[in-house]
This record gives structure tokens, C-alpha cells and sequence, in this order.
């Protein structure tokens, strides 16, 4: 006899989260998920997101606004330009411009209070510590921080709840999250990573997103079932 | 010589928000606050933070939109009766149905997220034991797990930023809060409290803010500014 566990798992639309929703569905979670309008600069992702949420059968699927704009601090909610053609080794050497200040310690926090309404004590979150190595709020120690904070943030905590991160992407390479998302059965096609689309939403295939997309592919030798705008360089 | 020293003030609107502007303006601190429109089913307080802000010589003050109506989980947010006419021991017995999941966590992260854009290592914020003693986020153990939190999930943390969060209302209740207050200048008159004012922003008299308010002004022995509806009962 198994114990139905509820979850809460963040989308963002692109392949990471999809490939953690399918991870957490496979595990038997009874998925809920949540997806961040935090003032990206498109909606492509956002539309993305409900894709993915509802061929992956997640219970229930919520965006929640939060202006991360008026904060400020970041190339993917300002107007100024994503960076392109960048390598894989420049994109991991410094913390990136389309960095956004706290953004992971909002989006967790938001998951958090989604999921003490819900009382799940389980969120999934796409975080990873090698692609995206100049995140601080992608690392372990940041989410074992969060941990031991929503233990005294919350009402179910105080009571005894002991939440959980699951971040099952945290060790892997493009490559293997892609191989891992085929294995689950994930549709990338669905899913969107660029941070400049083309008003189509075709993806630009320049900045760091579509850099790491395209040679995650690569490496794993699966076809890219990415739309790339027609001015992209191919692969 | 002294340095100037920049912080972020969470202002709601309230006394106790108004009151930590104060307490941060007279210690030095160059201020920018921080307002969250999170839902609320009124603008009252949102306004009153704007007032307040301009009044105490703010630096800045930003208002940004987190909609916790889509997590759900409260009478502040939701469509149900806010309580009304309970004592000062009846709201500080348990967790109040208006108690929003994961509030202040929200709050912090983007007061956090804030800083990091200013290049500021405090945090101000109006978190208080006594008189919310329901309210997990309101304790000392959530505002230390949080500045461990933000030491990991920050750029500037990384680097050695320690930030700090200020709560110069923990340990006081309301009627030394109001006392501290008026010490530091605070024109109370400015400030909204009530979970539930009329449509011309007179407060109602009888939910538990403004029940802890009234008996505030009352044991502190100071004239209550506040405009009550007619209909609300007399202190």
C-alpha cells in the first residue's frame, strides 16, 4: 500500500522543470504546479509552462504574478540586451547578467506557501549547479538553507512538517537531463528555453539558454526538436 | 566620519512599519522602501505605506505586485469574514485564519532581492513575537534562518556580503511600540492598520488589528488618531 504524496512543482516551460514534473510523476507525486510572471520580457515560456502542465497531468497548474521588474537588477526583466553567441565555458565563468536578484529565494518561497495551503510538504524545483554554476541560488547549500528555513517560516513546519526540496536535475549536465527527460517520456518540443524570441516564439539559438539547449542535444545525440528562428545560426 | 549605510524597509502601511522607518532613519540609515501589493482587498494600506514613505524622508519607495491570492490560504486575501471584536488573549492564542502562507518569506525575498540590486546589506522589517505570536514568520528563529538563507543565495552574499535583518519591534508590544514611536516622530495619524475599513478608509473598529491597535493607544495612554467608522464601537 502506497500513501498518495502531494507535491508542488515549479514550471518555468522550459526543459528543465518539465524534465523534474516528469521525474516527480514517475516518483507517484500528485503534482500541483506553479509557474512565476515575474516581468519576463515574453510569455512564450508562460504558455510553455501550461503545455507542459497539462500533457504531464499535473493536478492543477497556476501562474502567480510577482514583478520582479520593480526590483530590478536583471537583463531578463530590463531592457537591455540578452547577451549572444557566448560559449558554454563563458556562460559557466561568472555570475550572468540575466542573473535576477533573489529570484529563486521568491519562486520558493511562493511554491512554499502554495503548498502549505495544499498541504504538501514536497516541492520539485529544476535547480542545477553545473549549467548554471554562477546562480548562488542554484547550489545545494542554498536549498538545504531553504529547507531549514520554511521549517520555522511556516505553520505546518512549526507543527512539524518537514519540507522537502526535491532537485533532481541538481548534478547533471544538459546532456544527461535531456537523456533523463527522454526517458520519462518528456515532449521537448513543448517546452521553450530561450531568453529572446522571435515574436513567433521561435527560439533566437544565440543567447545562453538556446546555447546550452542546442549543445545539451548535441552531446546527448538526440535530435533538437527546438524551432529556431530562421536568422539562427544552426547547430 | 561616518559611513552611510543603505537599507530597505518593508512598509505596509501600518504602525509598526512606519515606526521601523523611523527607528532606521534616526540610526543613519539611507532608506528605500518596499511595499508589497500582494492581493490585499483593499488599497487603503497601500497608500497610507506611500504617505508614510513620503513623510519619513524615504529614498526611495517602490511598490511591487505579488499576487498571494493564487496561492491562497487566507482571510486577507480571500473572500471570507474577517473576525471581528475578539480580545487581545483570543488573537494571540493560536494561529489566526488571517495568517497568509509564507507571507513574510515572500516579503523578505524580495526586500533581498531588493538590496542586492541597491548594493544594501540591511534589512528592515517590522516583524513583531508578542503581539502576532501566531504567526511563525514573526519569531526570531524565522529571522535568523533567513539571514543564513540570504548569506548563500546571493551574489552579494557570496562575496561576503552579511546581511543583516533588522527587527526593532521584536521583543516591544504594541503599546511600547507606540510609545517608541512617537519618540521617533511618527505621526500615527498617517498610518492604516485595519484588516477591513470602509469604503472611505475609516477603520472598522472591531477586527484584531485594529483591536491590538486601540488597546495599544489606550496602555500607552496616548490619544488614538485613527478615524473609526461610525458604526464601530467607542475604545
Amino acid at each position: 500500500m502506497t500513501t498518495v504524496r502531494t507535491a508542488v512543482v515549479l514550471l518555468s516551460g522550459g526543459l528543465d522543470s518539465a524534465t523534474c514534473l516528469a521525474w516527480a510523476r514517475t516518483h507517484g507525486f500528485v503534482c500541483h504546479t506553479l509557474a512565476v510572471d515575474y516581468g519576463q520580457r515574453h510569455r512564450v515560456e508562460l504558455d510553455a509552462a501550461r503545455r507542459v502542465a497539462a500533457v504531464l497531468d499535473a493536478a492543477s497548474h497556476r501562474e502567480v504574478k510577482t514583478d520582479l521588474r520593480s526590483i530590478g537588477g536583471s537583463a531578463l526583466t530590463a531592457a537591455v540586451d540578452v547577451p549572444k553567441e557566448r560559449t558554454a565555458a563563458e556562460i559557466g565563468s561568472d555570475i550572468p547578467i540575466t542573473y535576477v536578484p533573489a529570484r529563486n529565494t521568491v519562486f520558493l518561497a511562493l511554491a512554499l506557501g502554495l503548498a502549505e495551503t495544499l498541504v504538501a510538504a514536497d516541492l520539485v524545483a529544476g535547480m542545477n549547479a553545473l549549467d548554471y554554476s554562477g546562480y548562488p541560488d542554484c547550489r545545494p547549500e542554498f536549498v538545504r538553507a531553504f529547507e531549514s528555513l520554511a521549517r520555522v517560516a511556516t505553520r505546518a513546519g512549526v507543527g512539524g512538517t518537514e519540507y522537502r526540496i526535491h532537485t533532481p536535475l541538481m548534478s547533471l549536465d544538459k546532456a544527461a537531463m535531456i537523456r533523463l527527460g527522454i526517458s520519462l517520456g518528456v515532449d521537448f518540443g513543448l517546452t521553450h528555453s530561450c531568453y529572446d524570441p522571435a515574436p513567433d516564439g521561435a527560439a533566437c539559438g544565440g543567447c545562453d539558454a538556446c546555447v546550452l539547449r542546442r549543445n545539451g542535444f548535441l552531446a546527448a545525440g538526440i535530435a533538437d526538436p527546438t524551432r529556431y528562428a530562421l536568422t539562427a545560426r544552426s547547430g
